[in-house]
């Protein structure tokens, strides 16, 4: 099993303007990524809109990027529904699929569930999907989920099943909880991504290893730059950069943001597509995030 | 097409000890609530643990509900997916098995979504269902959804769509929230039901349809009784009797609690099973209820 380590991209997922997916230029994208910094692919994560796409759009759309030729060893797929039974079904799909990992949000819906809930259904989905090559990580992303996933709630999985828990991806935005895990998984082999790269040199220098961040679909290559070389003198010059890019894109709309940025840098304006409840990047803020891009020497190379 | 009005039920969805849904169990509870109160069911509700099964599983339950002798036209089945295009199959779905209507979530993973995003999302379930037979109710349920449903929104939407849009389900907790929806539609054809017996009376003095509420499971009959009677002299007496029962049962789990009781009163052990992340009643909750509904007089006639 492939450990991944670096920098990951919760791939953007286009859709045509009838806002069905569209499997070449997600190929395209992925690859663009894979060359261009990224160590791997957490597809369908929240930036993904995977939550907007159906089990089998999900499913499809995992199987035309593996039969484009990204390799299901680059891939951490995020695999975790509101039901059981459908985070079963794609977890399995993308362990057959042989991708490196699971990138898995709680049950999201019922609010002010108990933990030991929450370690059931996890513990019901490693059981169900009773596959070895299951290597499972926790998303922990409460601004969005509502739920959390807690230190001792990992700790329980993670003694239970010490093999198929391999790590997660700290999305809370606050590094407090990300130094509260990495602490207290130190010396064992649990892989701490922090949500946004942001955090990278901080998670790096902690014994983390990487990050999984949305503006990865846009800036891989400086924030890989940052995991090459955060032992450097000029680590955090690096830091300061990628932490700016980040900055200036957040103050839009995150989704939209990004497929705008790949359809501007890209010339290929059908990107900008999201689906509903999401919206398009709106023409002021397209007209004013690009040129902020710019004054900050922002390019994507052979986009 | 059947416009409904009274009690109807969001339908407990029976699991096996296997947690596999058990689509005899359930057709029974649901003709006990027929033959007992309910004017319909608002089966596929958030206390259906709806949110809990596959879309596969959600079609091919009601499937077998309508297969098993429950009239479709009593039916207003919960359709609404985080994801556009699983609600769209699953409310067409509905709807050409000729239920009543479909009750419809906002989509619910993405937080902080804008209004004209939530709208483009109705709108295009709406015309991709493309059924002039499709009665629309928005779920308002802010505790869990996060995503509120406003009234300027579902304004918005009866414009647009007079004839699909038919009502709503106010699970705000809010009797202002309901008040003010029901204000805002004084005059048209609008069905508000309220998303718990406790405002029944409260709503139906004020133009209301009726309620939709977790406890209708267990207690159709004094909750239709109020329905029934609601300008009669004793109205007050009678919600007076109905809010205490409710008051009771929300003090716990609501939806453990549900199946608690149906086993307890129905002698029907294997009700109790809830699917993670929610957990079953406890045993001490299970002991403290029972009597407190004893002692409330509290029956499930023929259960």
């Amino acid at each position: 099993m492939n450990r991944l380590a670096g920098v990951l991209a919760p791939a953007v997922t286009p859709f045509r303007r009838d806002l069905s997916p569209d499997a070449e230029r997600f190929a395209r994208h992925a690859k663009w990524l894979l060359a261009n910094g990224c160590a791997g692919l957490a597809c369908f994560g929240t930036n993904s809109e995977a939550n907007s796409l159906s089990a089998e759009e999900r499913t499809s759309l995992l199987e035309a990027l593996i039969a484009s030729g990204v390799p299901a060893e680059k891939l951490m797929p995020g695999t975790g529904c509101c039901s059981l039974t459908e985070s079963v079904h794609i977890t399995r799909h993308a362990i057959e699929a042989g991708c490196a990992g699971a990138l898995m949000l709680p049950p999201f819906y019922y609010k002010g569930v108990p933990e030991d809930g929450l370690y059931a259904y996890f513990s019901e989905v490693i059981q169900r999907v009773g596959d070895a090559r299951l290597r499972l990580f926790l998303y922990h992303i409460p601004p969005v989920a509502q739920i959390p996933i807690s230190v001792s709630l990992m700790q329980r999985l993670k003694k239970a099943y010490p093999e198929t828990i391999a790590g997660m991806k700290d999305s809370s935005g606050d590094w407090n909880n990300t130094k509260a895990v990495l602490d207290a998984f130190a010396g064992e082999q649990f892989d701490v991504f922090a949500g946004s790269e942001v955090f990278l040199l901080d998670n790096m220098r902690h014994g983390g290893r990487g990050c999984i961040s949305a503006t990865a679909n846009v800036n891989p290559g400086p924030i890989h730059n940052v995991f090459a070389n955060w032992q450097a003198d000029d680590a955090d010059a690096l830091q300061a950069g990628i932490t700016a890019t980040r900055a200036t894109i957040q103050k839009y709309p995150m989704i939209g943001a990004l497929k705008a940025i790949v359809a501007h840098y890209g010339a290929d304006p059908d990107w900008v597509t999201v689906r509903p409840p999401l919206m398009n990047l709106s023409a002021a803020h397209t007209a004013a995030l690009m040129p902020e891009l710019d004054a900050l020497g922002f390019v994507m190379p052979g986009l």
